[in-house]
């Protein structure tokens, strides 16, 4: 037998009991969310026509280096947590590599990712300050799914707007979410005066992320005793999936492990941002020096070739502004683009943490991403959402480095999910129909032309 | 915090390394198989046309009490086990029972259920015997998934006869065993003799898993160098499942635990028999005496309405005859009977442990078994697939009369899945389109009528 397991689990007493929260130890903070109205940085209070109390101040906090996870949601985590760190021994042994390959697996729940760990704290909150519902936008359908789940065990009603050509093209997610007695609308709608400009302007319209977000937080606002929720790039999330770091951390201090290199893919910033916390903490304290890689598709490359500049975070430019690394709020991937990491933007803290030189990013097109999720399946038998597949493939360029200089690295990728919903996309693969669409220059230059301009800011 | 954790996993070194022979314990055994060309009993021998020969001798040994696992299939075992107990606190709480319930999951791998476990060792024995293939039938998919997992990473070519209804509504089943590389035939098909026979019987027909068998068996046994593998049923398979009892039993003494009520879904008896294996040792041996409990459809109720009486395994009648409870080798359940649970037959250990008194059978209606499904999923965070769901139920019924006696009993049931790939089915039951079809004696009669007659025998 190896010495170190296959499967690393922490016991449930050894569970993370508070969330970190990256910003304490950051040396310099992202820069502040712009009110529009305004042109001033917004204040907590700003916040909460659209937020809850409580997670509007922990989206402002950025002082508290921990915040103890409250006992229901911990509760929660401990239905489905801890998740498993996973030695990937036969996908080392499959690319001859001298490398020490772990994965964090946050596939094993009935939402199929991480996802849920964001949900549970956001209903939570909501239902303590005894909201009447809330409202939020899907894309791929983990977070709608993993939402679904929580408001169900809260009993707090929620309505999703799910962007159009997902609803269409996966109705086996929308039935999941509905098994959850969640309310699903496809987006764009005619149940907000945005979604409704959206359609007189573009009937034909399948919809984006970008629109969804702005039906889901207009319908937040006007309703009565609702408020908006949002599973990836705000802190807040970051905040709440830090719990997957200081898991893996745990995990592996357990086997005398610490990774060198750390590598996840990235479309808001959700999974990446919650995995190398622990880790960025030792970085930025000066402890250790780890090689933190984000990866992201081709076809939505924001940190790789997107600006550095303030941006709205939705298309109806409904949203406070947030400067971090963007292709602009009008931004939408080629349709032929498969599953999540589709968003315009990117996290504020993870944009403010790559502008600093705390992380690299490197992107890859889609055909190689399946190509890598296939070979993943057969040897680590999960077969992975097309998002987990790109740290995937981050962590096998990394193994691949170290087969060349002989390097026993130890390297820790997140796989956020599993693709039991996402098999279009696969069959599209399979059958050659998928391509790889990458923006032009042009294209992306048309769209940084239309960034914001603020008086003496930008 | 509670005392005893959420989910109790075993560490990688506490995992079993035998199977256990249920056989070698019982007071009287199951009847032997009959050729049905001689009348006689088979032998070892006499199935090596159609298995390899390990699985034939494991089908045939009815003396070696404990089997060890190969080390190819442990080292396997180690990607994906050990599989949680989990103690259902929340479904506790929601049916204010004083009843503590815990079930094996056997959903997390990619197959999303139990199967997997002896796909495994069937994959391996037919590689280590240097077969050039093996074929298989699959109904809900989940077999088919788990083997093309299997033979995937042992590089075994695969061909699977899937049942055409299955195959046609549930495209997304077929992408998952295409991507690990399995062929994969719509049944009836005109690859083997007994499917253009059937076809051109019942040209429209949507195939049965009993038809299925057949072709696979004959396309076994006409190609050089390949043999058949089964996914239920047969004792070999009830040999490798019985993983899930042992590791059961052993992560139940970590908590000082010990069942009262054993609850299982049974079709084939794959999960069941696995699952009671080792409580049912404790009881064939006097040790203890733990309440067992089947539960089936009420569209497919082969023990509480079958006969127990020799029958074929498949629809063509190519294989031996197996004394079994049966519904008949020609009966094929209501259309709308949606998901597994669809064999005619049951398991022959598990039919003689049924006659002798060792267990108890309940049937349910599938709306009911999507009721609980449903509440399930709420509670417990898992979307079950509806196999899984009976044993839900029954365990809920157990339950539920604790409350009423006031009796702290310990339950424990098998979730062998998850149901991701059974969203048509959750839809049709929430959008009321769903109904309860059970068949009538009269049909029952008619069926029982056609059961093979054996001269001297029956």
């Amino acid at each position: 037998m190896n010495k170190v397991p296959h499967r690393i689990y922490l016991r449930e007493d050894q569970m993370p009991t508070q969330w970190y929260n990256l910003r304490a130890d950051m040396k310099e903070l992202p820069d502040p969310l712009i009110d529009p109205a305004t042109g001033k940085p917004a204040t907590e209070e700003d916040l909460y026509p659209v937020f809850c109390k409580e997670l509007a101040h922990q989206e402002m906090d950025n002082t508290t280096r921990y915040i103890p996870i409250p006992e229901e949601i911990q509760e929660f985590y401990r239905m489905y947590r801890p998740s498993p760190l996973i030695r990937a021994y036969n996908l080392e042994k499959k690319l001859d590599t001298p490398a020490k390959i772990y994965y964090k697996f946050e596939g094993n729940n009935t939402s199929g990712s991480h996802k849920l760990n964001s949900a549970v704290a956001q209903a939570y909150y909501a239902k303590k300050q005894d909201l009447k519902g809330v409202t939020t936008e899907t894309g791929a359908g983990q977070w709608g799914t993993a939402l679904a789940e929580a408001c169900s065990f809260f009993h707090l009603p929620l309505t999703v707007y799910m962007v159009k050509c997902s609803y269409e093209q996966k109705p086996f997610r929308k039935s999941v979410i509905q098994t959850f007695d969640a309310d699903i609308i496809p987006s764009p709608s005619d149940t907000t005066q945005v979604g409704r400009k959206i359609l007189a302007e573009n009937p034909g319209t399948t919809g984006s992320l970008g629109c969804a977000i702005s039906e889901a937080v207009e319908k937040a606002v006007t309703t009565e005793g609702y408020k908006y929720v949002l599973g990836s790039v705000l802190n807040q999330v970051l905040l709440h999936q830090s719990i997957i770091g200081e898991e893996s951390l745990l995990a592996m201090q357990m086997i005398d492990e610490y990774p060198d290199i750390i590598v996840g893919c990235a479309g808001g910033g959700s999974n990446l941002g919650g995995l190398i916390a622990p880790f960025m903490r030792d970085k930025l304290t000066g402890k250790t020096d780890p090689r933190i890689i984000a990866v992201e598709p081709a076809s939505c490359p924001s940190l790789t070739r997107g600006r550095y500049a303030y941006d709205f975070c939705d298309t109806g430019k409904v949203t406070p502004m947030a400067r971090m690394y963007t292709l602009g709020c009008d931004f939408i991937p080629s349709a032929n683009h498969a599953g999540g990491l589709r968003y315009h933007g990117m996290s504020p803290i993870l944009s403010k943490l790559y502008h600093d030189g705390y992380m690299k990013a490197i992107s890859a097109e889609q055909t190689k991403i399946f190509e890598t999720a296939i070979q993943f399946a057969k040897q680590e038998t999960i077969l992975p959402a097309p998002e987990s597949a790109h740290a995937i493939y981050g962590a096998v360029q990394e193994a691949l480095r170290c087969r060349e200089t002989g390097e026993a690295k130890t390297i820790l990728f997140g796989l956020t999910g599993t693709g039991y919903f996402d098999m279009v996309a696969y069959q599209s693969y399979m059958d050659h129909t998928m391509n790889d669409y990458i923006p032009t220059d042009k294209e992306l230059e048309a769209s940084f032309a239309k960034l914001p301009k603020i008086p003496g800011i930008q």
